[in-house]
């Protein structure tokens, strides 16, 4: 560790508690208990914390540049319904206050992380959003070891770094309530990508939302939020010997591409099966039936990740938000379950 | 003008020939008669602009950004089939020469102007690219005046920058020739948004092609590149007293859109209405019936005009770039024109 860059990082390392739990402690913020107020306060002593002051301090040497490393394959950038809105949101909260984006693109894992090594080596960037979280996600380690102040979105709980998060449960409950009130018993479930943190959110919400209802949990199908995976878990559903009368997907793309596989088979959609998405992709408004689906806000994420991140590199703290819960939106592609067979 | 940066613009201007011209000059490549070779050199050597020594005289100075604006509204980002191969293109070609990439968006015309302005006195980047051109961009003038290196996608001709061009006449002409062989005689046309020069290019290689078979161009329906405006051309041109009997869209999105709203109104595409498409974008391989298209290449874009805006900034020339024309791709959204009725 560089001695000029004493960070937050460290603080909440040396004293053993969140980020979030040291932005509370020294902003005199409710969260946390006085005798862990108590040991971060002296921690950061001792380390020679000051946010404030080192916000000033470091000023003349900032980049005033944020960086993006987004892990996807260049050409199927095209069809993702997260990038644009959070880009706009981020630009919309760090613009004003002087901030750049640098975006890059990396289609291999390894290589994302080079990208924020040499970030950090080349004092690219003051600071970086980490989007598409994994389980164990490999990036954070590297972030914390290169003091790279850092925001990220949707982690899981007890994350290391601050945050921007919408719960996605409150949505899929209201979905699960809507299919139930339509009659619906047998709700499957086509996942998105399995190591993704948001992925294993939504399934768990799908379960937990059934269990309330006092409902079994319907066949899964594994996916990885893409239309082919969609259309490829339409033939599984549909060939089952007792098909499932309503699907819930883990993203709208996914749910498009259950939709068109079951017309191409013959299947009415909601007539005999009822299909809901996730996410308010713009396209689901578009296709027939239109898409009932559950609305998340990347502009807003965006918007409170970039302003969450200048906090961070100018004061040296910033705390964890939690924008209004993932809403459902029903439209035509769910309807009354058919009369049992 | 800042004395120490003499342009390759600045000989452009003061030659009276386009930027390629100055290149291929003081480069010993083909493309300028000798006499304008010879006043070419000599304006170089009054203004004192040597191309790779002032590459290396501003290294120090660098910083190593490359900007690319976009003007777009954030929150409908999310269904260009252009920006996310385009972006990968770039990284390709200038992460290995150390540079990265900045990115803005803005959704008003005026703060794009005003984001070139800002970049240029902040020094945040040591040149731009220019996509999505206008007719008579306004853009043009404001980065000439603030003597920022820059490339540009797809201009018209006589342009005044370095660009990389992929034309679209040999794909549109092969469309035509493909649904003249299925026997079509009413080509109709659903244009983009009218003053982007790519809309231009595309209806104009429509109606050229057209003429080279000897058929009057068929309606033509203003749209705007969006799903909607296919939908809404659908039902125009199916309610016409003799409709087409085939439809070539300017990009994909409105041809997929087109077909969805031709479907719900009833009629069979191809079997009453071939419908074609331009980008091939993959949301076009998942549509039914798949979309005939003709293939453009964002990401080879992306690369040449990455390459060439480090060259333009390094050696202080960069010579223009045409990659291989757009191809026609038969799916299954056209077929042979039904008998006449």
């Amino acid at each position: 560790m560089n001695g000029e860059r004493v960070t937050i990082v460290d603080v909440a390392t040396r004293a053993g508690v969140a980020i979030s739990s040291v932005s509370s402690a020294l902003n005199g913020r409710p969260g946390v208990s006085e005798a862990t107020r108590e040991r971060i306060v002296q921690v950061a002593a001792e380390l020679g914390f000051v946010p404030s002051l080192r916000g000033k301090s470091l000023s003349g040497r900032r980049a005033f540049t944020l960086g993006l490393v987004l892990h996807r394959d260049p050409d199927v950038l095209e069809l993702d319904p997260f990038f644009g809105g959070f880009i706009g949101g981020i630009e919309d909260a760090i613009d004003p206050r002087g901030y750049a984006l640098v975006l890059q693109i990396s289609a291999e894992p390894d290589e994302v992380l080079q990208r924020y090594e040499k970030l950090a080596a080349d004092r690219r960037v003051d600071g970086v959003f980490v989007n598409d979280l994994e389980v164990d996600d490999p990036r954070i380690p590297v972030i914390t070891r290169l003091g790279l102040p850092a925001v990220a979105v949707n982690p899981g709980a007890d994350f290391p770094l601050p945050a921007v998060r919408q719960d996605p449960d409150d949505g899929i409950r209201a979905l699960l309530q809507h299919l139930v009130g339509l009659g619906h018993r047998r709700i499957a479930y086509v996942g998105g990508r399995p190591n993704m943190t948001h992925s294993v959110q939504r399934e768990r919400a799908w379960r937990a939302g059934l269990e309330e209802l006092g409902l079994e949990p319907g066949p899964v199908v594994p996916g990885d939020f893409t239309y082919l995976a969609g259309a490829s878990a339409a033939s599984t559903l549909l060939g089952l010997a007792e098909p499932p009368t309503a699907v819930v997907c883990a993203n709208d793309l996914s749910a498009i591409g259950l939709i068109a596989q079951a017309q191409h088979l013959g299947v009415d959609v909601p007539g005999t099966l009822s299909v809901a998405g996730f996410d308010d992709i713009r396209l689901g408004t578009y296709v027939r039936p239109p898409l009932t689906t559950v609305h998340t806000s990347p502009r807003e994420l965006g918007r409170h990740a970039g302003r969450l991140l200048v906090d961070l590199i100018e004061e040296g703290v910033a705390e964890d938000v939690r924008i209004p819960a993932a809403e459902l939106i029903v439209r035509e592609s769910t309807g009354p379950a058919p009369a049992a067979g």
